[in-house]
């Protein structure tokens, strides 16, 4: 796929810092949360659970900016696009994506709501729950989205969350026209089952006729299709786009194309730490995979690959250079 | 000797949320780093600095903060004293240390030069180098020593570092009175080596004249009294105060006092990943024991679990309940 393109994959998403905190599954029934998924918050709600949090750590977070510094990290060739704030931790998330090789231009907006922040909840289980607040990051607008560098870009990835913020859809359905229009590639990850409840029957429209590449969880490409098994969400989602990469934690992924099911097996974990960014990491693999010549199965393995190294410790994104792993 | 102490320990440093990247050594070398020290930066150095480092991860900090962490961790009741910006940085040094279960009341000073910072890169050997940037926290001063929290502490303890800005050892100096004044005990670490160089002198008549509880490794005990062999320092500082604490990485640590020499095992750790707050955490075993009426082997022993603890994976303080790993 890459040819002629600058970029491997340019990823518009949610500009965010993630506040990491382990707490055991009463915190997450005491403050009410849906354990396992993003919810959404506002500011005064973001502070209030954070107050209750324990002794976090920082790190720049997003899950389209996670994928780009797995791609980055498999030694690909990403382009950020997201809303900071102009404050430190704004200045945190563009030090991080810039710092691990990735273009990050999109202009600031200091309009004083901060950059936005996840507070990342990991429970014993290495399962996390998520409380977004979006921050600035609700301002991305067509506007932000750079003709020039989406052209020259393989592949345009989005996340389902940018349909969250009112402007950023639009920002995405520019970046969306103009990919298309050079006759690039795009890519979608569903983000969370929740936020497909939010946003179906845009979804169901955009998989049909935009998205060439989609990335979803079980959970997620079941609440798409609305069945009450996997199988009949696969049988669903069959054809609707170039290629359905559809991940299933421990049991591996499939990778489904109008013609053939790829049956990718997970990489063994010694054990589970953490499993932010498993989805994210998995999107970096098979994007690298994909833009580099690789075919269905070897990318698939490279998505592995991520997702394994990333639920091995604390954070969402690579602790170790995948590009060393694959080797 | 908690008796009728509110708190075990207060503790007077720095408060400086810590910046840590993974490089390697060429990155030391590159940037004419002082391998292992803890150096002081200004503004414009810390920035290029940070310009050059790689993706980061936030994690509070400063090393009186990392020990009373380890102490809350354990159970123990602690009091942290230290400057800290308006600032988004301030913000989460602040939650941390509460988030822990430390008091902290010092108030905020906002004159915008922010929260101090340090800059950590750990490289695979797990040794860790430091540049520190410290912002507002050079702003302590006596005034910001609470006298009644002071004498309601069995130990007052201050790191090494409070002596290179020019009005935290006066801070020192008055806690220091307030807690003699009411039989406590008063505890200091050396902090660093090129720390010892820069106030050696002062150190020394702190030790003869100030200090009950010394912690210092054997680099900086070795400088403090000039010897060419850690026995000649064991030497020179025994009864030169109530106790030394002397560490010595992988060989354990001795506790001296005037008539008695207790060696301390270390405790073995599977792989070393970062050494960041080795010290720190081993200060907090060692004071949670002997304020919970364990004896010196026993505390001793106690400090060589935190410090196995918190070298066994990134960051200063405790990843996991110290409390728990002693049970």
């Amino acid at each position: 796929m890459t040819d002629d393109a600058v970029y491997d994959v340019a990823g518009i998403g949610n500009a965010i810092v993630d506040v990491i905190s382990r707490e055991d599954d009463g915190f997450i029934d005491r403050l009410a949360m849906t354990k396992g998924a993003m919810t959404l918050v506002d500011s005064a709600q973001s502070a209030a659970i954070y107050e209750n949090m324990g002794q976090s750590l920082e790190q720049s977070g997003g899950s389209a900016g996670n994928t780009l510094a797995g791609l980055a990290s498999f030694g690909g060739k990403g382009l950020f696009i997201g809303k900071i704030d102009d404050d430190q931790l704004g200045d945190i998330f563009s030090h991080d994506i810039r710092a691990i090789g990735v273009d990050f231009e999109t202009p600031r907006m200091s309009n004083g709501v901060g950059t936005g922040c996840c507070l990342v909840v990991v429970t014993p289980d290495a399962q996390r729950t998520m409380n977004t607040y979006l921050g600035v990051a609700i301002e991305l607008s067509p506007d932000d989205v750079p003709e020039a560098q989406i052209k020259a870009s393989a592949v345009t990835y989005m996340e389902g969350y940018l349909w969250d913020p009112p402007k950023a859809k639009e920002a995405f359905l520019k970046a969306t026209d103009i990919a298309h229009g050079v006759g690039r590639k795009v890519s979608i990850s569903l983000s969370d089952p929740f936020c497909v409840e939010r946003h179906r029957s845009e979804f169901l429209d955009l998989v049909d006729n935009q998205v060439d590449i989609l990335f979803a969880n079980e959970d997620e490409i079941m609440a798409l299709y609305e069945t009450a098994s996997f199988e009949d969400a696969v049988a669903a989602v069959r054809g609707r786009c170039e290629l359905a990469a559809l991940t299933r934690s421990e049991k591996g992924s499939l990778l489904v194309t109008k013609d053939e099911t790829v049956e990718i097996a997970p990489v063994p974990v010694d054990k589970v730490i953490d499993t932010t960014g498993a989805g994210d990491q998995y999107a970096a693999g098979l994007l690298y995979g994909l833009t580099h010549g690789a075919g269905l199965a070897e990318s698939g393995r490279m998505a592995s690959l991520a997702a394994a190294e990333v639920i091995s410790h604390l954070g969402a994104r690579p602790a170790t250079s995948l590009k060393q792993l694959l080797e």
